[in-house]
């Protein structure tokens, strides 16, 4: 579609095609046409912009033609005139593409400030210090984003003005002052520009337009556009619409207000506003701004006609609005709506609200919440009336907020917690082995690791909050001292600290906290997620309580519970020690029998909390030396522990066995079903306990559904000679205790073998689980532990992937592998099972990829199931839609 | 097909039948065919051996019929009966499947021997011990193989009765002995089987037929079958062949002939033979054999035809044929005829001369060389005559043998070496950092570690001997001795060891050694594989030696040249350590400077050997801390001999960055093109020093190819970034050296998600190289270093992979991977260059993958030249045969 026509009216244009009037346009243009009071413009069209691009960037001569008829329009409209000194025409310029974009020009304001026009405003407004505050403004921004003269020009001359005249603040700068400081600016543009500053309105209007258009090449749109995938000729917009005064006297007034409460939802106005202001002063806060409520007293009138439009553009845009209004001695203006920012809670209010309301069906509803902001509502966050400064801010690793007292090691944490403390455990960094530290803890703040380090990832799991790479942080552990750069205190064990991993900020001290906020809108509003979704939505968890509250969370069903974690517990590691140390199958055996009563316990307390819905249970998964300490002291210690009466040369063998364990690169080494098929006996005890918990709380009267889950298989091969040796193992449990129960028996997909070869896989696997944390991991070749730091947050920098792909799936490679396995799973077997549950089954990209593959479920953590419900019910949502 | 025939004589059969008949009965039937004297008998097909099946295990009454029918034609024809005591026939059965299959039943010879046909043939032979003792064989290998009866029983007896006998041999056991021990076995079977043993000859040929046909599923037969593909339906045949007698007095006699030597291949009838005796005769030991040029004077009419029938069979089969004869009473026979069994140097030469004679074209010549075998040529070996007695065995990790002093320590290894030492280096596993010691000497020997150790890669490289994972060795560092296990003495420093890389043994002392075999037949055989594979070969080498030596050996090119290891040369490494403490990119780009230098001479002098073939360099692939000690105390001394006036404070700070390169999984870290992306002048100085060093060459007179590879990348933007930056760089190099040159672009594919996207990776890189030892480590999950001992080894023993994958690439698994790798990266660019350039570069069946998927060239180690030019000759034959 090419036009003639270069520049519309607000009247002319048309509210829809934000493809030629850009989004704001787009907007200015439907509030008009809703005969709304919206200061009168016209808008430069996209079509303008791609034509001065064609003409080596000089705006055309008709497009100028129409510029002039624009103003003349305007002119005639409102009784002034560009450049009069009895009544000058003021215009702000705006650029605005279909898209909001970083890095393009903002704002122009009071465009067509001159010497004599600035003199006028002055008089007009009886404020001879705003009108000359206007015009320096306007010099400094036309010199910086028109004329391309570097700010820190004007500001070295704004700074000895201020100093001269003994202002801390602009706005204490006398109207004499700002006089020399505008004579000062113009010299700066003379310098740069032959013509200096031009006097001419329509000269700068010109200019500014040509700035405008420019401004979409700039290196920084470009790249914007190229990371996220916006074509480079769809061009912007330009906005050109009369300046309003709100500081015309007591008749005038600016302010701001919310169709609905941004914090909480509650559909009632609020704002606020000032009276004989304009926008800066609300900025600069120099005067209180007052309620909304107060201008139904002091302009009865113009706030009525407010209120009323307010809700009428709620209404019309269906969404809670962000207005901005000035009231021009008593004629009140809107200058701006917008989709207003707002918090989880008053989102998901909102959209359950407007839906009741009838502004739109459930699905609509749904997709007005962004589904990552459900986070907020499931954790304690930090009191947003705070005035505390933060100490040191790393990464919002894990969200939610906590306060606790400082412990530096995990075993003393065990211990603090014991007696009844809340802490805070501060580390370097968390390996394995301060799981239970981690545990005993209500946060954990870590100097080093990214989103995706091992602290951050166990603390999403267990739902605790986690601020992770915290550079400003440092812990000794010998002194037993923590400080932050730029902090002269050194905090100590018992300290308090208060972390919020939503936002990754850390203070001293205990501050306030709110309380999650869950109530019946969650509830009702999931509800219709769960109508519409069509993917399943599983947990991670790997005991009671977490089942518990994934239940409550809505999860159906566990697609990963580990049984590692359960090794590790203290009362547990030495059978589990000792099972590794044995030196024949009999003595593993002793050892696993010990171990397996407490695993049938564990399984039968996640059976109970899972009432009927599917669990599927790992194998044991990690190479065994994580069991183990590293040190050569700390591994004889354990031998002489867990074995009695050892010789000094059984030490000595059996030290040299713990040793050998030890690999270059465990990601890839003995472990997963690798162990399984070296050491049968340790599979055969978790079958029997599996199936054994699952018989005894069948007869209690709940239904038990259990899938046997095989780690890391990446050949047919492997998974036949594991079923052949446990089939007979649950046979044997049915005989013994009388009865038999269905299982599945299937397999993570982790390795890239597997997912090449599934085809194969899928003959001998009843489900597949894609372990997409390993998957990308061997995929990609990175290892997370080493990588984020070293080299790959560098990467995301440079554009080479997209996002962390361990916090969101790499489609482009990943997901091409994972999409082929499903085809061929699928070939060999059209009824396999299919689901993820790496951490991307919480994240909402991800989420939506297991949706278009025709996935059967994600399974992420507790806390991130709610967010998963809602993004299958999106995905389930743009499907209908075609999008 | 069916037939209602079950048995055929071998005057009967079809020769070119082995579904019907088997291997062993086929080319019975083509001896007989051919008139030539072979003891009558028939076969017993293989339908009747799965009618047997069918009958659930039965003998069918119509097969017995034919047997009898058989029986009866062979007693007419030979004047013998079954079971007759005046002259008795006796025959042999054996199993002959179409392919040879271990698992399944072999040989029951002189069946028809009961009490009286035993004492008959003492009599006729007049040799009582000989009768006795090939009854109680008969006995044994009936009641084992037919009866199934546990050897363990009979082995008992017969150790029994050597005692008694006080007999060291069996064969020392007089006929007395015998007669009590033939009674002793028959208890045994009666024991067993209520019947005992049968003696009706015909009931015996019923059992033994019938135990043929079972053992077609025994379960290591049906495993094998499983493993190779071959149907379970195919059958086997049994072959019954009346036995003949060479102990019948001196007119009779029994040996063993070649149509060629099977060590050199020379054209001459090679054998031995005895007088007056049977096969078992030469296995015992007892008398030593004539050569077969003296049976010409014995027995010259015998001689002749032998001679005569030897030649046939050579023309017949157009092979080198192993033949055993038997003259009974002036009779000649033979036995049977295979194919022999021949050295590499036998094979090639036999090949060639069989071609010049006319027995097939070059293309059959060259099918009838093993690839593999061409190992044998390019290597020293122990002198095959040797007495001496190994001291251990272990893996033959690289071929040829070497004689050396031992040496523990890589660094005295290049001082003793300086000294004109030759040196066997013995550790219990050798690290990157030994790469010099190795270097320096003549041999490896290590403790630890598998085929792919990184001793074996390392040394197969460098075309040196090593022996790995020779479990009998224990070498103790700190007192600086060898020992093995079983062997009483210590070895030290500068004692001789002799190891053999070939077969993995393992001598103490000097042996002699004698000359790889390369002569004319070599270089002509070689020309001929040229003339018809459609690969290119080409090496990998990263030194001008190697690629003179590669240059000699056939290779086209230099598919990867490592700069890594010439940044490890000792005069190089303080630089390169220089260069990674650099603590600003400035410093960081003297110490490259210097390290450029060096660089340049290498690749001058690579350039100048490789004649104009491309050379393949690949930019610094290592993580950096491979360039660093690990020890903290080594860390410290490093940094201060690279930093001077270095403080304290320095020290510390700088090793703690060292020590924060470790990672946890180092072949998943930072390295390959992630140092280049984050550290470009890196990359930079090499792109000069290549290109560079390809202009001074070129002045010479000389042309040069150079291509630049770029190591681990994984996204196209990877190589986008590094192309944008490098090119200018080569710019900069045209300008400054006046000229321009060709160069390539490419990159390694070893990352999965690099094969994943191919199509993308190839809008950039002009070349695939596959790196399939990193692409197998992450495809399949498996780090190479850790998992051969520690479970590779079991799950090619349970057949999970068919084999060490790091040897042979896994078709089915990662070959699936770069078949969609060069599908999709040759969709993007028709003319893509495709090579691999792993280890598999140098594996026939890994050879044949590259061959149909249409790759370009292989590349392989040095001495790996020879094998993959006849290998890719293999490939092309079988293309053109349709195989």
């Amino acid at each position: 579609m090419t036009s003639n026509k270069w520049a519309y009216s607000f009247e002319d244009a048309d509210g829809s095609n934000k493809d030629l009037f850009g989004g704001k346009g787009a907007n200015l243009a439907t509030m008009t046409a809703l005969g709304l009071p919206i200061p009168p413009g016209f808008t430069v069209t996209t079509e303008a912009c791609l034509r001065y691009f064609e003409d080596g960037g000089n705006l055309h001569n008709d497009a100028k033609g129409e510029l002039q008829e624009q103003i003349a329009m305007l002119e005639n409209r409102l009784d002034k005139k560009f450049g009069d000194a009895a009544n000058p025409l003021l215009v702000s310029v705006r650029s605005g593409a279909k898209a909001s974009m970083p890095g393009m020009m903002d704002t122009i304001l009071n465009l067509g400030l001159n010497d004599d026009t600035a003199e006028r405003i002055a008089k007009l407004t009886g404020n001879r210090r705003f009108a000359l505050d206007s015009y320096r403004r306007f010099i400094q921004t036309f010199g910086d984003v028109v004329l391309g003269i570097d700010l820190a020009e004007f500001e070295g001359i704004l700074s000895k003005t201020r100093e001269a005249a003994g202002a801390r603040y602009d706005h204490e700068i006398p109207p004499k002052a700002l006089e020399e400081l505008i004579a000062g600016y113009k010299e700066v543009v003379g310098r740069h520009c032959e013509k200096g500053l031009p006097h001419d309105p329509m000269e700068q209007l010109y200019m500014a337009v040509s700035a405008v258009f420019a401004s979409w090449n700039t290196p920084r749109a470009q790249t914007y556009r190229k990371l996220n995938g916006i074509p480079d000729d769809l061009g912007t917009a330009a906005n050109v619409q009369a300046m309003v005064f709100g500081n015309m006297g007591d008749r005038s007034g600016t302010g701001v207000a919310f169709s609905r409460n941004p914090s909480t939802g509650e559909h009632k106005i609020y704002g606020e506003f000032l009276i004989n202001a304009q926008g800066e002063d609300v900025v600069a806060g120099i005067r209180t701004p007052q309620s909304i409520d107060a201008l139904l007293e002091l302009m009865p009138e113009q706030a009525k006609e407010l209120f009323n439009t307010i809700e009428r553009l709620d209404e019309h845009f269906k969404d809670m609005q962000d207005i901005e209004f000035t009231v021009e001695e008593g004629k009140l203006y809107i200058l701006q709506t917008r989709d207003g920012k707002r918090t989880g809670a008053a989102a998901l209010r909102i959209a359950v609200e407007s839906h009741e309301q009838g502004y739109f069906d459930k699905e609509e509803a749904l997709m007005r919440v962004d589904p990552s902001s459900l986070d907020q509502l499931l954790h304690k966050q930090v009191d947003p009336t705070t005035t505390a400064k933060p100490v040191a801010e790393g990464l919002n690793a894990s969200p939610g907020a906590a306060v606790g007292r400082v412990v530096l090691d995990p075993e003393r944490a065990i211990q603090l917690a014991a007696e009844g403390n809340k802490l805070i455990l501060v580390r370097n960094e968390t390996t394995p082995d301060d799981i239970h530290g981690l545990d005993a803890s209500d946060g954990v703040l870590t100097a080093h690791g990214g989103m995706t380090s091992h602290a951050a990832v166990v603390a999403r799991g267990m739902g605790k909050p986690c601020v992770s790479g915290c550079s400003e942080l440092t812990v000794d552990e010998e002194t037993g001292t923590v400080t932050f750069k730029g902090y002269e205190g050194v905090l100590k064990e018992g300290d308090y600290l208060t972390i919020d991993g939503t936002t990754g900020k850390v203070y001293i001290g205990e501050l306030a906290l709110v309380d999650p906020q869950i109530g019946d809108y969650f509830a009702k509003f999931l509800g219709w997620a769960d109508e519409v979704k069509r993917l399943g939505v599983r947990t991670n968890a790997d005991n009671p309580v977490d089942t518990r509250r994934a239940y409550e969370f809505g999860a159906e069903g566990i697609g990963l519970c580990r049984t590692e974690h359960m090794f590790m517990e203290q009362e547990r590691l030495p059978h589990v020690r000792a099972m590794i140390l044995a030196e024949t199958e009999e003595e593993r055996r002793e050892h696993l029998a010990k171990i397996k009563e407490f695993q049938r316990a564990d399984f039968e307390g996640i059976y109970r909390e899972m009432h009927g819905y599917p669990v599927t249970i790992r194998l044991l998964d990690p190479p065994l030396h994580e069991f183990l300490p590293h040190d050569e002291e700390e591994i004889e210690e354990v031998i002489r522990s867990v074995k009695s009466d050892v010789t000094e040369d059984e030490v000595g063998r059996l030290k040299a066995r713990v040793l050998s364990l030890h690999e270059s690169n465990p990601m890839l080494g003995f472990r997963g079903c690798r162990l399984g098929l070296i050491y049968p006996e340790i599979n055969e005890m978790q079958v029997e306990a599996i199936l054994e918990a699952a018989i005894t709380v069948r007869r209690e009267g709940e239904k038990v559904d259990p899938e046997i889950m095989i780690p890391l298989s990446g050949a047919k091969a492997e998974l036949a000679i594991i079923e052949e040796k446990l089939r007979p193992v649950a046979e044997a449990v049915f005989k013994r205790m009388g009865e038999r129960i269905e299982y599945k028996f299937g397999t993570m997909i982790e390795v890239p073998r597997a997912a090449l070869t599934a085809d194969e896989i899928a003959e001998v696997a009843e489900f597949f689980s894609f372990g997409t944390n390993d998957l990308t991991q061997m995929t990609l070749g990175i290892s997370r532990d080493d990588a984020e730091e070293k080299f790959l947050r560098q990467y995301v920098d440079m554009g080479i992937y997209a996002a962390n792909p361990f916090a969101q799936l790499d489609q482009v490679g990943v997901g091409r592998l994972v999409a082929m396995a499903v085809e061929l799973g699928r070939k060999t077997r059209p009824d396999l099972k299919i689901g993820i549950c790496g951490e991307h089954g919480g994240d909402p990209p991800s989420i939506d990829f297991c949706h278009r593959h025709a996935f059967d479920y994600v399974s992420c953590s507790p806390f991130r199931v709610p967010i998963a419900r809602l993004a299958a019910a999106h995905s389930a949502i743009r499907e209908k839609r075609g999008e």
